[in-house]
């Protein structure tokens, strides 16, 4: 039996995203983060700052997956609400935790630390901190769920502070073999057919477009480096014998 | 009565999204694309190359929202299902689409129109196809559900093809006003006060990390200009306060 695997959503908050003003940089961050860990990030949502719908999708996600990480909305304005929707998620009260209090009071002074910047200290009941190394006000960790910034700077900090903590299973190993301007259509079926004798590995075909032209790369993923290397040389010998018959032309109209 | 908001829905299709191997570039330009022609995008997915997923995922959003866009998963290889997924949501066949097969005839020689070409014609009965400029191979349209590449050249080609014959609404405006270095903590009060006077806007805060310094962001948005004015010099007028009294300051123990 091959050991669990451990799995993770990411659940991207904030309407600056959907609206196009600001471009995501977390969900590639924690994509490349957790697949590092041995962590299979299974799904990615982007939902508004609107209580209900971070609600809604975090109950869906952290259901189904091991954890649930977060990125923003935990700031002192009135937008920020991921704390509140946590909180309304898991059917807990949202308090003020005292050492997220004694946090921001390293970097803001007694007399400046005003209502607003007290929310920040406010999360579910229970809930434990997660480290921010570069501003301070933390984030935290709730059951399954971690809740980081937006800002991905901060979010690389957090994220960087609560790995420790972590479950890991076994890392996803890759392998990427550059098959150029091979058309796909030309190595469809030989891959297809490889693909079906290693049903636990992951075979995907990823064209892109450089200078007008296909550059098309081959990638092999899964948890068993034998079954890889297997599949690897299986996909070399095709690609070889399809160079050997001139079938790797792409031949326009 | 103000006129019906057109709602979308982003499904980005792709284990290579979710391993980190690809960094998304799609979900920014389709944000900035839909806000700009008044389509509100209200939510983002991301689901791994597995038919079921895209199946619950697709039939979740399409009901929600106007529109649903896809990208991803439409070539000529296995790991390409995104047609039959798409089938299999609206309970509709997948067939090969005679014109879609003449499309690629313009560009693949008839000798290289192998079975594994044709399943880039492949899509539910009744689709419309969506054009690609770039290669030939089209996109399709069904019900509301628009099905494009993940290849962004590609993607980009299409969602101009398909625009034209899209629903619209009002468009969402937005103005921002560049706060510098004034703590989010020192203004949160007063932008909270101002947004519930305001409840058809979206008055959203943004930090950002600029040499170790914030950089901070306030942008209003909605679709009434008259009600964005009024927002924007009450902000105004609050910061001007603030600077007024010396309490922009960000003074860090």
């Amino acid at each position: 039996m091959p050991p669990k695997p451990v799995t993770a959503a990411l659940l991207v908050i904030g309407d600056e995203i959907l609206s196009g003003r600001t471009k995501d940089k977390n969900i590639g961050f924690v994509a490349d983060f957790l697949t590092e860990r041995g962590i299979d990030l299974r799904e990615v949502r982007v939902v508004p700052d609107v209580i209900a719908e971070i609600v809604a999708a975090l109950n869906a996600l952290r259901q189904r997956y091991s954890y649930v990480f977060t990125t923003g909305g935990i700031g002192p304005t009135h937008d920020d609400v991921t704390a509140e929707a946590v909180g309304a998620a898991f059917g807990l009260p949202v308090v003020e935790n005292p050492q997220a209090i004694a946090l921001l009071l390293q970097r803001i002074k007694p007399e400046d630390l005003n209502a607003a910047r007290r929310r920040m200290a406010h999360m579910p009941a229970g809930a434990e901190l997660v480290e921010n190394s570069v501003s301070k006000a933390p984030g935290f960790k709730i059951g399954n769920v971690i809740v980081m910034a937006g800002v991905p700077a901060i979010m690389q900090a957090m994220l960087a502070a609560v790995a420790p903590s972590l479950e890991t299973g076994p890392p996803t190993l890759a392998k990427s073999i550059a098959v150029g301007n091979i058309p796909e259509g030309a190595y469809a079926a030989d891959l297809a057919a490889i693909a079906a004798q290693h049903p636990a590995l992951s075979i995907g075909s990823y064209p892109s477009v450089v200078n007008n032209q296909f550059a098309n790369e081959i990638v092999v993923r899964g948890k068993d480096p034998d079954a890889i290397a297997a599949a690897v040389a299986a996909i070399d010998k095709a690609i070889a014998a399809l160079r050997a018959t001139g079938k790797d032309k792409y031949t326009l109209r």
